[in-house]
């Protein structure tokens, strides 16, 4: 008894210091991540009343590019240098990828890239944590549990998902396994960040699914086929990125081109479609997706659209257009598979992202706080499904993986 | 491309025929789940309606120890043998599990030993889906992945939480980590096996929490207060129900005797405090603590009464009297922390039973399902603070552990 006693003391200076660490990567975490949608929702109003500045698309990349080569070098690999850094640590991460991926980011956004916004978040999240790894003098193991809270924290406050960021933080680091071993700090984080970024005054997109139907072997049925089908979007949407990526490394030496290239297609693209419907964020075009049936083609569009955006170098990151193509593409199998549009927009927001992330469970918990938990057991099985279908790489190249799936 | 689409042609046939399996596993456990359910309620309105068979209970607790004594020697072990098999495979899990373990647990909620019924569901469902391993020639990692299914689809289908089921099937089987590979068959059975159940005409409780208090500084102070103490009762309990069986064990030979002497003390007690409040599942009581204030004392006497009957020998499980016992400790706590008590009842509810099983997300999930996404953060916090307060040991000690929990 005594020794169960002192086993649960030794825990409450545990606790007390991963709850004030924890509250510290949250506070910086979600006050970047408020500053960040602010100054998204800056540039993206200011892009859809001057469309023109599309043509500066180009110069855009130029600069990003440009800007990375000199003075980004070290956080160029984004994402992907985070999870390294977490299995194998070799030194901190840079306090220069915060400011570096958010300006890269808004500059993305500004002139028109077809981007994201949680990798901006996480490696802001993340970079930031890292920062209080000297001044806390941490140990090796206790820095690898800070980055990851980081990564929960960012990806909880950018998205007004405090759980998903939760379990995605646990989640994204390894294919088909998680360790607990973050779970205090990543749930902590995810949860303070979140608030702080509300007490900034962030305001969230609503989504609303208006009609769940009931569960039948139909709908379930309908459900695993939609997965199936999000699955290989996801797939395909990863493969091709990286192959872009692939291919202009090889062809184009010198970094700053390939996005300037990128840029000129997309601002051809857009000049040639008369559209900025595949460009930005694109959440009014998701919102329309939960409403009513959008064109059956948006989902290729927007893939193309983003594939060559972050494919030859543009920052932001890859999950909110997912949400676009899977929404986008739910809607259009709505009246295949015949489920009401607004929950096959749901599923295929979730869904396509789970397969492309390689994060069932987060997207699965994402869908009941975005969308309540009527949906919760379609959305399982769709975020199932797509996770098994998507194949072995995800767009996080340096999940760990060597598992099969199933 | 050629190869990408090769492998995702092969897991078509994975998929089909993991959804048929499931699907078996499913009807198989969620039959079960509802024919015992059934009979829990028949047995538990006559107890209630002939108190005087409390005086019969040393002569059932004899009659369930002679039972297993000759016919059972193989399936004592219970949730524990499962988890066993599951990591470390011998031998078929004996079909006779799952009658043996549905009369014992109906003989012990008969005569009025306090007891549950996850055990009971659990053993059904990965013993039946067992069955399945010889007659479709199943190889030793598919048999695996098959009584996961099973234990998820028992679970699920006996609390109706179709989601939190799943993840108990995934997350039951280790301390502190998590494999995926079982993600479709556990989630399936689940599912399905849920509805299988509600197809039978099965019943589960609504627990009403009534008032969710904003998130501010003090309501997730005061939550991880009361997740603190929550894994404190989850880690006693489960030292306790192990420390007295290990007691009867040594002293007392002949098992018949063990529970034939718990039931004599539980039918005592129960003549002694004239009430049969701490006796059977508790429902009324569970529901009690969502409505108004309790006795403060009533988690203690639950605890006493419960680890007494499980301790020596009756049958059923662990998982509703932790339930009771996280709720009216919940309820008990709610003047202290200034929360409501309904949200409080709720916490406990799920975090004790978190912490003494050391299913952290199992049971976050299950708040959500139970009583609504505004449980949801809260929930959280509660269930993971009780998880690292619970300790080494939990209620199933074939649990594998190992890994440090933080």
């Amino acid at each position: 008894m005594k020794k169960i006693r002192l086993e649960q003391l030794a825990l409450l200076p545990y606790i007390a210091k991963w709850l004030l660490l924890a509250c510290i990567v949250a506070v910086l975490a979600g006050s970047a991540s408020a500053f960040f949608l602010f100054s998204l929702d800056l540039v993206t109003n200011w892009r859809e009343t001057h469309p023109d500045i599309i043509w500066f698309l180009p110069l855009a990349g130029f600069t990003v590019g440009w800007i990375y080569l000199h003075f980004g070098k070290s956080v160029e690999a984004g994402n992907n240098l985070i999870i390294d850094e977490i299995h194998d640590p070799k030194k901190t991460i840079p306090l220069r990828m915060a400011p570096l991926v958010l300006m890269g980011t808004v500059i993305s956004h500004l002139f028109g890239a077809s981007v994201g916004r949680e990798g901006t978040a996480v490696q802001m999240g993340a970079s930031l944590a890292d920062q209080c790894t000297a001044i806390f003098k941490l140990a090796k193991k206790q820095r690898r549990l800070l980055i990851m809270a980081g990564i929960s924290a960012g990806f909880a406050s950018v998205f007004g998902t405090p759980l998903a960021g939760a379990i995605f933080g646990l989640e994204v680091l390894a294919v088909g396994r998680m360790r607990y071993d973050a779970i205090l700090p990543c749930f902590i984080a995810a949860i303070v960040a979140d608030q702080i970024g509300l007490l900034w005054g962030v305001h969230h997109t609503h989504y609303f699914v208006a009609d769940v139907p009931a569960i039948t072997f139909w709908t379930l049925c309908a459900t695993l086929i939609a997965g199936v089908l999000f699955g290989l979007v996801g797939m395909i949407f990863a493969k091709a990125t990286h192959g872009l990526s692939d291919v202009m490394k090889k062809f184009i030496k010198y970094a700053p081109l390939r996005p300037t290239i990128g840029g000129a297609i997309v601002a051809v693209a857009v000049a040639m479609l008369g559209s900025q419907r595949y460009i930005g964020l694109g959440i009014p075009t998701i919102v329309e997706s939960f409403q009513h049936p959008v064109a059956w083609y948006d989902f290729l569009s927007k893939m193309a659209f983003t594939i060559t955006s972050l494919g030859t170098g543009f920052k932001g990151g890859e999950v909110t257009p997912l949400f676009y193509i899977g929404a986008t593409f739910g809607n259009a199998l709505a009246p295949i598979l015949q489920l009401p549009f607004s929950m096959l927009a749901g599923l295929g927001f979730v869904a396509v992202f789970a397969g492309a992330a390689n994060t069932p469970l987060a997207s699965t918990v994402m869908a009941i706080e975005l969308f309540g938990p009527t949906m919760g057991i379609f959305s399982a099985i769709a975020c199932v499904i797509s996770y098994l279908f998507s194949g072995r790489t995800g767009i996080y190249r340096s999940q760990r993986g060597g598992q099969s799936k199933h």
